[in-house]
C-alpha cells in the first residue's frame, strides 16, 4: 500500500501553486481530501463511478410515499433507457454509471444494463417484521461488495453511490431514529413529496417500528429491522473499501445514513468520505451532524439517484487538478510577494 | 430574435421530466434561468468561454495589495503557458479561454496567445487623479465589446468573464462604495492577502479617492475616476450583450463589480447574468445584494482570474441538460403519481 503524503506535504503542493495560499478556499480543503485519500500529491478524477442500488420496501405499500412501488421498476428501467436525471448528470460529468438491482418487486432482466445481484421481491414491512432476514442483509451486504469489486477492477478513482427504491426514505428515517436516538418528528420528512397528514402517518409508523425494535447497539442488526436492500448494499459497498484509497461522494439523506450505519461498524470509512450536498429532506441535516460532515452544496435537492453526487464530480475533478496540473511559482516564474 | 418560452412553459417542462416536481432544487431554477436566456426549452452549454481581462493599475505602486505590479504581467505569461488556475479550471469545465491584455504595464506580446487590445500600461493612480482618461474609457469598453463580439462570432453559449490586475480590488472597492453609497470600512478588503496595517492603508487611500471624486450619479463617469481597464472592459462586453440570448456568468468581487456598474447604465443586462460564487472578498456580499443575486457556490473562493465562474459552468451544463436531455414521464413511461 502507498504510503500517504502527510498533511504538511499536501498543504506545501498547494502553496506551491501560482495563486495566494488558500485563495481557491474550499477548492483547496476538497484538493487536500482527495490527495489524502488517494495518496498521492496529484489526485485524479480521471474515471469517475456512480453506482445505484435498486430496491423496493415493504413499507410502501402503507401509503408513506408520493408514489407507488411500481415506480422503482419504471424508474429502473429509465435509467437502463438513459433518460433519467442520474444518467443525464452523471454523462455531463463524465461519470460512469451502474445500475444494480438488488432487490427490486418486478423482473428487470429485461433491461440488459441493469446488474443483477437481487436479494429478494422487495423487503418486508418493518413496521410489523424485520425488513430483512440474516441471509438477506449478508446478500444485501456481498452485493454491495461486489459492486465495489467492480469499480475498483475498472480502475475508477473516484466513486460515488445513489439509490432508488419508493419508501427508502421512511427506512432511512428509522435508522437514523434509532443509530442516534433523535425524535421522529425531527428526522421524518416529506421525500420525494407526501402532504401533511401522510406525513404525521409516516411518522407514526416510523414511531411504531422503533418501539416494536427496541434499544439496539448493534447497527448491523438495526440495519436488517429497518432494513432496505438498497441501503445495506450501500453499507456493503463502503465496508469493503474501508481501506481502499479511493474517494467515495456521497450523496442524500439515503446514503448519507448508510454511510452513518457503515461508519458506525467502522469508523476508518469516515475518512474516504466527500459529502456532496445539503439535501431538503428534513433528517439529512441530522446525518451530517451525526457524521462530522459538511457538504459542498446547498442546493435543496431531493431526488436521490445520485444526483447531487454526480453535481459534485466535476467540483472534485476541478480540485484534483489544482494539484495535479497547476505550474508552481518557480516553474511559472512568479513573484512570490 | 427568437421568441423566448413564457415562465409557465420552462416551469411545465421542467415538471414533465422523470422526477418529483422541483425535487430537483437550485439546478431546477438554474435550468429555468438558462432557458429564459437562451430563449429555447432546450438549452444548452456545449460552447462555454471564459475571457479573462488583464491590466495595471496605478494604486498598486502605493502597497496596497500582497504582490508587485509586475506580477500582472508575470500572471498573464502563465495564463499563456497554460498553468494558472484559471486554465486549469477552465480545461476541467471544458471552456475555451481568451486571454486579453488592455492595459498590463509590460508588453506581452511574447505570448502569443494573449489578445492585444492595449490601452495604455496601467491606469492612472485613481487617488490623485481619474484612473482613465474618457478616450482610454472609450478603448476599454470597446476592448470588451470586441471581446464579446469574438465570443458570439465562434459559436459560445455561455460566457464567463475574469480579469487579472494586481491593485484591482481598491479599483472595485471604490467603485462599490460610490456606486452605492456604502462606507469603505464595510466595502475595503484584503484582496490576494494583506496586514491590518496595509489593510488601514488601502481603506484610508479608498475614502480620499472618493473624497476627491465627490457625488458623481453617472456609473461610466465613475468608471474613468476609479477605473480599472480590466473592469471597464467587463462593463463593455456586458453592454455590448445586454440583447443578446446569451448567459453571463459572473465570477467573484471584481466581476461583480463591472456587472454593478453595466447594469446602471442599461438594467437589461441583469436578466442574462449567473452568479457563480460568494467569495471572501469583504465588499462581495455587499455588491451581489445590490444587484439582487444570490450565488452558486459559497465557497471562501478570492483569487479572481474567472476562478469561481470556471467551477460554476459545470453545474450550469448539468441544469441545461436536465431540460435539454431528461425523459418525460409520458416518454419513459413512469407513473405521476
Amino acid at each position: 500500500m502507498t504510503r500517504a503524503p502527510s498533511a504538511a506535504a499536501i498543504a506545501a503542493a498547494l502553496d506551491e501553486k501560482t495563486k495566494p495560499p488558500g485563495s481557491l478556499g474550499e477548492l483547496e480543503h476538497l484538493a487536500a481530501t482527495l490527495a489524502r485519500i488517494q495518496r498521492t500529491l496529484k489526485p485524479s478524477v480521471d474515471r469517475p463511478r456512480i453506482v445505484v442500488f435498486a430496491a423496493d420496501h415493504g413499507i410502501a405499500a402503507r401509503g408513506v410515499s408520493a408514489y407507488p412501488s411500481a415506480v422503482t421498476a419504471q424508474m429502473v428501467a429509465n435509467f437502463a433507457g438513459g433518460g433519467a436525471a442520474i444518467n443525464v448528470l452523471a454523462r455531463a460529468a463524465g461519470a460512469a454509471l451502474e445500475i444494480v438491482d438488488v432487490g427490486v418487486a418486478a423482473d428487470t432482466r429485461a433491461a440488459a444494463l441493469v446488474v443483477q445481484d437481487k436479494v429478494a421481491l422487495g423487503s418486508a414491512d418493518f413496521v410489523v417484521e424485520a425488513a430483512l432476514t440474516p441471509a438477506q442483509r449478508k446478500h444485501a451486504l456481498a452485493a454491495g461488495a461486489r459492486a465495489a469489486e467492480r469499480a475498483q477492477a475498472q480502475g475508477c478513482d473516484l466513486l460515488a453511490f445513489g439509490e432508488m427504491g419508493i419508501g427508502n426514505t421512511s427506512s432511512a428515517a428509522a435508522l437514523l431514529c434509532a443509530l442516534t436516538g433523535q425524535a421522529p418528528r425531527l428526522v421524518v420528512g416529506v421525500g420525494t413529496g407526501i402532504d401533511p397528514a401522510q406525513l404525521t402517518h409516516k411518522r407514526r409508523l416510523i414511531e411504531a417500528a422503533l418501539a416494536r425494535v427496541g434499544a439496539i447497539d448493534d447497527p448491523l442488526k438495526l440495519l436488517a429491522e429497518l432494513g432496505g436492500f438498497e441501503i445495506a448494499a450501500i453499507v456493503g459497498a463502503l465496508l469493503k473499501l474501508k481501506r481502499a484509497p479511493l474517494p467515495i461522494v456521497i450523496d442524500g439523506f439515503i446514503v448519507t445514513v448508510a454511510a452513518l450505519v457503515a461508519c458506525r461498524v467502522a469508523p476508518s470509512v469516515r475518512e474516504r468520505l466527500i459529502f456532496a450536498h445539503r439535501s431538503a429532506e428534513r433528517g439529512h441535516g441530522i446525518a451530517l451532524a451525526a457524521l462530522n460532515a459538511t457538504p459542498l452544496l446547498e442546493w435543496g435537492l431531493r431526488l436521490g439517484e445520485g444526483s447531487g453526487a454526480a453535481l459534485a464530480i466535476p467540483l472534485c475533478r476541478a480540485a484534483a487538478r489544482v494539484l495535479s496540473e497547476m505550474a508552481s511559482f518557480a516553474s511559472a516564474g512568479v513573484s512570490r510577494e
